[in-house]
């Protein structure tokens, strides 16, 4: 019934359970990019564990976004807006907090109907 | 079974999904107001959000609140505790965090049954 | 089908609906250790909300980690990965912020499944 996938010791990218699919907080690994960049290749990341998940970026339901610098909440959105389905946007929360590295300018957790 | 309301491009202000109600970050809408005024405002948004959802602040299951002063935690406890219906408490945190603009004080972000 | 256990007018510290369960954010009780004592502490906590949930570490789904120092990472994932059972780690995200009070190094959010 709880499904883990690609646990390495501290988490999971993505647990399955009870019709949702819970993605841990995604970073880009382009670290030395801008944060458009950073944000393309964070949602790049998401449409493939929501793939796995046998979901949808048109099924999520709640996201959380941290920014290392609020700021970047304007070029951040640029993209977000760009891949996001109209109609289908998730309940979102966006604030600022440091990464757990300090070139990391984005990190977005997400949870989706399976 | 996904239900999405007051959708902008970014986010949905309300998400309604597998019996649970996902809002968005609430922000007040009263910006130039200290941080009484201002919890009172996220908290009365809340009240109409959770009432679109046929839900209800008693069935608010988890609810995250971000400060942008953290100092104001005990200001923001006496609105929200007048507010709150004792045994109905969610789960939540509190932490601090800037949030999208300046002037912001408090973000909530509540799940609910319906 | 919601209840709510330990409430104190702000929070519960759980709330099980809907065949999760929803644990507040849980901050050590020995404010004035280092990171690695506080982390054993929480997640001694969190054990006890889960076993009165009927749920098992096991069964998280989703974690939310706040560290008053993101530096502190690397010493709360040694005690993290201690704590957690391999093959059974829930998706997560770990962001800096500071907490209630300036004492407090960590703060952990679990949704487990029941």
């Amino acid at each position: 019934m709880i499904k883990n996938y690609e646990s390495n010791g501290r988490f999971s990218r993505l647990v399955t359970a009870g019709g949702f699919a819970f993605l841990s907080g995604v970073t880009a690994r382009n670290r030395d990019a801008g944060i458009a960049a950073q944000t393309e290749n964070v949602l790049a990341q998401i449409d493939a564990y929501l793939e796995k998940a046998a979901s949808h970026k048109d099924k999520m339901v709640s996201v959380n976004i941290w920014l290392k610098d609020i700021a970047d909440i304007g070029a951040m959105n640029e993209v977000w807006m760009a891949w996001i389905t109209p109609g289908h946007e998730p309940a979102r929360a966006t604030v600022e907090s440091r990464l757990a590295t300090p070139d990391l300018l984005v990190e977005i957790m997400v949870q989706a109907m399976i």
